[in-house]
């Protein structure tokens, strides 16, 4: 076998993505920064989120020092992990940062030119803020691709596929390592980045809405900034390294998978392994063509500006089911119209998951209108609701996940299902992740305009901008509020597949180490069948099994993590949001002239604050997410660890939709009173929505979105240390 | 083999506690029922109650006659279901309604009573309220094993054990089925009583408490009758159910995992069956002796009373450690040391689970003191709180799970883990389940005190009795709330257990179709050994493998009905109190001088809108969890049904402590502001506290306790409908 000639299709796409990302932001770097207060602000906003970037990479830097050092122990002085293992780890988490470092820059550097934009008109708004979400879909997709680009070339310099056919399995397994260091960078930027947004989030509106009554953005208020740098590194940088996780997660396990499925045919396999990354490569042009088609006429209306964006995103997904079926044809996998059906299958998935976001959050459903109706009965009716509402909404995913990965096993083994076809199938439920993800370019650039939007309605809002900027810019944050949900809803699915395309991985993990565990070298790998009777024995015949009470412990061991993790995020938002709490109201009573709009707020102080809560409060989970793998490993063994993931993943994302559209919801159903239903604003039952609303903040910013890494990592970190689990174990 | 002749024992202790509990009744009703308005009261909320399960008892009523008209089918005329279910599924149903009306009864003439009692003394009020309890626990557990004896008697005629070994198995799997009619009919009381008490309690709380500013329990609230009948229905009759479900399911799963560990030693197998309920049979002498403890020195404190509960309990179950013992070394089970151990690691952690609850629910401690000093900054932040600490409260009684089944496991193993000794650890957890409810007649009365306790102090302050009674009944009341606050932590962990001593027990049911299912007649299952490598194979090798995607499927949408369910029960809470809040504000409307004392509510009307609410909104949820497993066995086959349970018994056990310790903690936290902390009753605080409470109400007393019903009763489903599953199923 060897490499195959078109694989330079990869590197190649992914540096395209960089440059055009990189042409996107220059262009956004000419525009029109705006008058002196919005760039004040602005600078305010930037130099916030700077001065918290810097303080999470320090800690982040010091907590991936301590992991490369563990690793390096493992690797070279236990010798239970692969030799590659820290640096992959180091370059997994580096370039997942500089994603992060770069998307948010652009948001920051471009909320003021979006609201100068949106000045001029509407469609200069969207599109100046569009193409600069669109900078950090490029990037994660760009930054991700050619890491695996990078590793792979350097892998095939050490271990030549063409010399020997089972050094792709090494190379696959040993790629996917570096998806640990993504996911543990990820995993610090969204619960730093949710604890920080949120506690100024519900600082800022406990004191500045409920207490002192002015509104939101109102720039009296000292935790205003501190919001908006919020939305830039809990809703930007935390979700650009969450799916950067997600889509380097599932096509490197795709690859592994692969790799696996096709052992006994080496030269099937390297085709298995390049499908995913070549379908990714593609996807990227795709993705750059359809950010080009998202343009609107002079005098669009909302629905206008909204079919718009969905024609782009559509486009590339309509494109890109055609050519992954072109490049399967052309690659000549076995069963290709099978693993094609497992890509659509994967694509629908994730739109319907995402359409059933939008139905359960939007104010034109029943649900919202629901929860909107328990206002005129007082707080306690609209959570009562609201909680209802979350729980039944996780139904309807929960199904098309089920269906998902039945349907993308069966057609990747052509519904011939029979322990032999076991990781062809598994191939497939991998690769319907890598559909789901393989237009990120253009679905990530709709969800980075979100807080961009946001921030430029901010940026409007405290330069005193006059009403009908401000009503564009509002009309801009509205559309960011729809593309948000249904980015929400997406980024948990493809969670959710990814996290089970690495639990199939993890097996496969398993089986090397097995293989060494049993103190045969690795090339024994070549008389699978007489070893892996051995292996099936181990893994299939009882440890793996459900009536093992060691997996049912994991089971139990995973559902708790993820309750226990939720918990603490909770709480850490409820404490630092109280610190907030304390420091603006001390702000309101000390600094004179502060509320007739004389004196300036201590801004710096409260973002300070939110930095300090957040890198405080993110350990402890971060911690709990990292080592419980570990934990559990030793003291259960990998039937444990195999209990553990599906465990998390399951109830995971049960939680992960209950508390993202339970947010979601509350937020819309405040927004429906607010368009004057029920009594309109300062009505009680609008007093009541903004209670629902408050609740909703950690819900769905914070604890919620966690889980989505929380899921990933778990099973990454029980990828990483699978040494551990087959050589030391107590049971 | 034979019988043991100690197995009389077992219907003598069961008809002993009958007679205790008739003994305590009739002393109960000797006792003076007060004064006139006293009366009147009880008995409007005995009519609403008598009203309200005739109702219920007719609905479930045409439930059961469907079901058994399809179980039928399913046993003569499909052949895929044992012929004797159908009259089994009907006695567990009526035992258990029959035990739920007496239980009913009994607390609705207490109620008056105790709070005359307790206009004489302190000591008086408590130990009617007590032995009125005590007539439910015992009714529960004597009902439980008379049933179980008289079915073990007829089947014994039929398939005597004495002529045939294999006899016993199917005696075993036989009657376990009987535990479907008990969990079906639980599944009807939880969550209609559950629907009834709190559609009745928010309702009144709405706009008595909130709008029209009277006090709790004021006889001018028209929904004041059926918040005192809620307690009745759901927290008495409710309760009842969900614990003699456990109580006989942990016996009967545990006979069955007995006679199927012992298949090849039957003079050990009628041993290991005989076990569990002898067990219980001594559980119920020691739980009366320990009621007949429960003894107080006039004059005495509220510690004292708390540690005179606390001595009953506390003495039978010390001396069930002892008598265990006994019973397992006079019987000379194979390894009886670490069956005995077994039994205690169920008995510690059931005391643990409810220490727990204890500790995350009770003001004296840091949870509760949290949220309620979360309440100075609002509602938003004291539900955000409380929903931390309820995620956070489900680590440490998940983990005393974890530690509790892995123990059983082992010891009753022998510490040799091994695929030969599956079936013995599967036994452990079992009577680890077994001894956990062992003494369910005394935890049951100290359970089934605290609602007798609340409608006694609601009589009192309906009937305007003077403040020192009214001192009294709060005391009682304070007393009951701990007690519940345990009882409900004791009844998730045993329920918890139970289903996964069923879910075990479903395994030998298949094992037992599976011959059936092969067309070799049940007779063959003599021929074990050859049979087994094939059942094995089947069950062990591929298809209940975590690896299988069928197996991951049954796991998510295991997940999915815990949500779906609770969801449903919340938003059917929702909807009731909205009518309930819609009649109330209408009587205070239309119905002149209501508020002035001169006009009495329409208290019946109330009390008709509960139930109808109740019986209309507990048909989806309830059809949900019987047709679930059944669906799930169709298209995915036995493999995806284990998958479901796990992922149901999983993330149940940690959505119900969740809710359970959530709301606890919200209404505690209100009482702890009432005793004048932050502001004290009345304060922005208290408000905030409230709105909490009224949060925590569906959580803990619907949503809750339903899903402990669900998680055992989809296993039940799941045995009973085996031979689906094994016989018919897509893939």
């Amino acid at each position: 076998m060897n490499v195959l000639p078109i694989f330079w299709l990869v590197p190649v796409s992914a540096v395209l993505a960089l440059i055009f990302a990189w042409f996107f932001f220059k262009q956004m770097m000419k525009a029109d920064e705006g008058n002196d207060t919005m760039k004040k602000i602005a600078m305010h906003v930037r130099k916030g989120a700077n001065a918290y970037l810097k303080q999470q990479y320090k800690v982040v830097g010091i907590v991936f020092i301590i992991i490369t050092i563990i690793f390096s122990i493992m690797a070279y002085g236990l010798g239970v992990q692969n030799p590659w293992v820290p640096f992959a780890f180091l370059t997994g988490g580096f370039f997942s940062a500089l994603a992060g470092f770069f998307g948010m820059k652009t948001a920051t550097y471009a909320s003021s030119r979006a609201a100068q934009a949106a000045s001029k008109s509407l469609n200069d708004g969207l599109r100046l803020a569009f193409r600069s979400g669109a900078v950090m879909g490029l990037v994660v997709v760009g930054l991700g691709l050619l890491d695996i680009s990078i590793w792979f070339f350097v892998l095939n310099a050490v271990y030549p596929v063409a010399s020997d056919t089972h050094n792709l399995l090494i190379i696959t397994t040993t790629m996917l390592t570096f998806g640990m260091g993504a996911s543990t960078q990820a995993l610090f930027a969204r619960v730093g980045g949710g604890i920080f947004t949120k506690a100024a989030d519900v600082g800022a509106d406990l004191v500045g809405k409920v207490e002192a009554g002015i509104p939101e953005d109102d720039p009296r208020n000292p935790a205003t900034i501190a919001d908006n740098v919020g939305d830039n590194v809990g809703d930007v940088a935390g979700m650009g390294a969450d799916l950067y996780e997600s889509y380097c997660g599932s096509i490197l396990a795709t690859a592994a998978l692969g790799a696996a499925a096709f052992l006994s045919q080496p030269d099937q396999a390297i085709k298995a392994v390049m499908a995913p990354m070549l379908i990714a490569g593609v996807g990227i042009i795709l993705s750059i063509l359809g950010i080009f088609l998202v343009k609107t006429k002079e005098g669009a209306t909302m629905k206008n500006l909204l079919n718009s964006l969905g024609f782009g995103v559509n486009v590339s997904a309509v494109l890109i089911a055609i050519f992954a079926f072109v490049i399967l044809w052309y690659l000549h996998i076995p069963n290709y119209l099978g693993i094609w059906a497992s890509i659509i299958t994967g694509l629908v998935s994730g739109i319907l998951i995402g359409q059933s976001t939008e139905y359960y959050t939007a104010s034109a459903y029943k649900p919202t209108k629901t929860i909107a109706a328990a206002s005129q009965t007082g707080p306690a009716t609209v959570i009562i609701s609201g909680v209802g509402v979350g729980f039944i909404s996780t139904a309807f995913p929960l199904i098309i996940i089920v269906i998902g990965i039945t349907l993308a096993f069966l057609f990747a083994t052509g519904f011939n299902f029979d322990l032999a076809n076991l990781s062809h199938g598994l191939y497939g439920i991998g690769i319907a992740a890598v559909g789901m993800l393989s237009t990120l370019g253009i679905t990530l650039a709709t969800d980075a305009y979100g807080p961009i939007a946001d921030n430029a309605g901010g940026n409007a809002e405290m330069s005193h901008l006059g009403p009908e900027v401000r009503k564009r810019t509002d009309a801009l944050d509205s559309l960011g509020n729809t593309t948000a949900a249904t980015g929400k809803g997406f980024a948990i699915g493809s969670a959710a597949l990814t996290a089970l395309a690495l639990l199939a991985a993890y097996i496969e993990e398993v089986r090397i180490m097995f293989v060494k565990f049993l103190d045969k070298p690795m090339e024994l790998i070549d008389g699978i069948p007489a070893k892996d009777a051995s292996f099936i024995n181990y893994i299939h015949h009882y440890e793996v099994n459900l009536m093992n009470p060691m997996v049912i412990a994991g089971v139990f061991i995973g559902v708790m993590a993820v309750f226990l993790f939720s918990g603490l995020t909770m709480n850490a938002v409820g404490r630092a949001a109280g610190k907030m709490v304390d420091e603006v109201r001390r702000q309101f009573r000390e600094i004179a002239g502060i509320m007739e709009g004389k004196a300036e707020p201590d801004y710096a102080r409260c973002v300070a604050i939110s930095t300090k809560a957040a890198q405080k409060e993110m350990m402890l989970p971060s911690l709990l997410a990292l080592l419980i793998p570990v934990i559990v490993g030793l003291i259960f063994g990998v039937p444990g660890v195999v209990g553990l993931l599906v465990g998390t993943i399951t109830s995971g994302f049960a939680v992960a939709i209950f508390m993202a559209n339970a947010g979601g919801a509350w937020d819309n159903a405040k927004k429906y009173i607010e368009e004057g239903n029920y009594g309109g604003k300062g009505s009680p039952a609008h007093k009541a929505a903004v209670t629902g609303d408050t609740v909703g903040d950690p819900f769905k910013d914070t604890s919620g979105p966690s889980l989505n890494i929380l899921i990933k990592l778990m099973s990454m970190a029980s990828v990483v240390t699978v040494g551990v689990a087959v050589s030391y174990h107590l049971f």
